[in-house]
């Protein structure tokens, strides 16, 4: 697997000096100036070029722990989600077509066939699919090792073709009845940390169900043992197809050097994920929103990133990522844009 | 001067239960689906219409006060970034371009004739000029009662001609050194605190300049005295060309029943100053980004207003509710696009 490079530190220097030099007083653009920064020093230019070009890859599927009273949605709500977001009518896509984002969405392993639709939107949405749902993981591995390895080759190669076709921002989505549960038990594996830290209500779930989630993480980290002391390892007993693809997707971003800007709970899950596979990644990532979960916080403190919204948005779907990207237009633009108190002296 | 009708309540309640019966759980849209309701609200209109035209008036102006070690800018900075935007390079332009937003220029009060400006550009920057300047308030009055009644037409005036030529929502911004200290003592007046719990940094003033503009604002409530208790008064003893305009400007738009995305300290005061003026004007105004001046908090929450961003911006001009006015747009957007739950089970 490709070494992950590090931002450039020279082009990170210069927008900096940039930043300083700008006829705006010291610090006034605030965290909107470091960001413009971070942008620069990813794109290796100085100033920042516009990012017009954006990109959100839905990861789906589906999770054995649905059937087990962690959700206050069934499992079949996944599938409906899948077809909303092909007819263009879900949250994400209303927020993408006011923000110029392109949505892809891709069936890593949702528990439907997609009998109904049409041969190509079947073709394109499950051309990456592992399996059909993913192993109850308090009771059995998540995915076998050989699917954790087809998974996150599958979102490597989904982030290196929207990357061929021109992307500058990458952002990754989620649908899954369930995945807080899997992306908590992540969270709790790469921090070492026990479940009561870790789990949230996900779409809305009571207190009773609460503390039952929290039993089948802390189920979950006992059975993966020792295991989640690695990475991969960790997907396969603990995570998902889904997660696993998303993963190697934003592992694949930075191995190629393109920023990522992360959305909740299951983006930075994996975001922490992709770190532990490859030291460094997570420089190479922003973040947008502030989830509600508490793995979701923990995650961004341990990588060392502040959200820059936080407005208790908890759709997923890569709502909270796409909601953020006016904010990276904003910073590019600022860097890029405005005079320098040289020039207006001059 | 026209009574301040509320939002639509019928609009509102029709907004909150489209919101309510979106395919999304239940509150998942957070701040984003309140946003949406308000602006159905302001727009009588449900579900809210796209928010295309946004219009931003930034009003300079002179003050004082920056004569008496109250800022860490000399007053020449006025007039020369107001050259600055009008040559389209100050950060606000990066931001309006970047964000589709008009923006305007008017000098109110600058200490600078403008006489190297072509005629017409100087034309309609000083058309509604006030004066050049505006009394130090600790010392003085900022304006005669008839500059005060002059400032609140113009800002009026400005309103309504850009409601009439179609905007949807309109922010207004600031350009004048020196302008935290009257802003901070309308705050002030309006709450009835001392100057200790307004004052703030500004552009960054040191530890002993800012006990010196401590000074100032409590000299200037003094002489103020019980003309605190009355708004307009307040302007005249207390404020500016600038702030009674932005005053007047705000108050028209909640008149006229157009909603405004607020900006900073400047913006913030005026707002709670007409509503001041005509109680329940603030209903038509939403808060773009948190200020780090404590006055613009303690008027926000006053007006039960709670910015949408927080990224430590200090740059006045108008650039805080610039780099809000997406999440405007996606609000309207979620409400608007986004499926019906029952439309899905059809």
């Amino acid at each position: 697997m490709p070494y992950v490079s590090p931002p450039s530190d020279v082009a990170r220097d210069h927008a900096a000096k940039r930043l300083a030099a700008l006829a705006t007083p010291p610090g006034a653009l605030g965290r909107l100036g470091d960001l413009g920064v971070w942008l620069a020093a990813c794109q290796g230019h100085v100033p920042p070029r516009p990012v017009d070009d954006v990109r959100l890859v839905i990861f789906a599927g589906d999770h054995g722990v649905a059937a087990h009273g962690v959700s206050a949605f069934p499992p079949a709500i996944t599938g409906a989600m899948v077809r909303t977001f092909l007819a263009g009518k879900a949250g994400v896509n209303a927020l993408a077509t006011a923000h110029r984002v392109a949505v892809r969405v891709l069936d890593l392993g949702v528990d439907d066939d997609f009998a109904d639709l049409d041969q190509a939107t079947r073709a394109a949405l499950t051309a990456y699919k592992v399996r059909r749902s993913s192993g109850a993981i308090h009771l059995e591995d998540a995915l076998t090792p050989e699917q954790t390895t087809a998974a996150l080759a599958a979102g490597a190669a989904v982030a290196r073709e929207e990357i061929r076709a021109g992307a500058q921002l990458l952002l990754s989505g989620d649908m899954g009845i369930g995945n807080t549960t899997p992306a908590a038990a992540l969270v709790a594996a790469g921090l070492g940390v026990p479940a009561s830290e870790v789990v949230g209500r996900g779409t809305g779930i009571d207190d009773q169900a609460l503390a039952h989630k929290a039993h089948v993480i802390d189920s979950a980290l006992r059975r993966a043992g020792a295991r989640a002391a690695d990475p991969v390892e960790t997907l396969t007993a603990l995570g998902s197809a889904d997660l696993a693809a998303t993963t190697g997707y934003l592992l694949a971003a930075a191995q190629d050097g393109v920023p990522v800007l992360l959305d909740g709970l299951m983006s930075v899950a994996c975001a922490l994920t992709a770190d532990r596979i490859e030291p460094g990644a997570a420089e190479w990532y922003a973040a947008g929103h502030r989830s509600t979960e508490p793995a979701q916080s923990l995650a961004l403190a341990k990588l060392g990133r502040e959200p820059l919204l936080d407005l208790g948005m908890r759709l997923g779907e890569g709502s909270g990522a796409i909601a953020a990207v006016p904010l990276v237009r904003s910073a590019a633009a600022v860097l890029r844009d405005v005079a320098l108190l040289s020039d207006l002296g001059a």
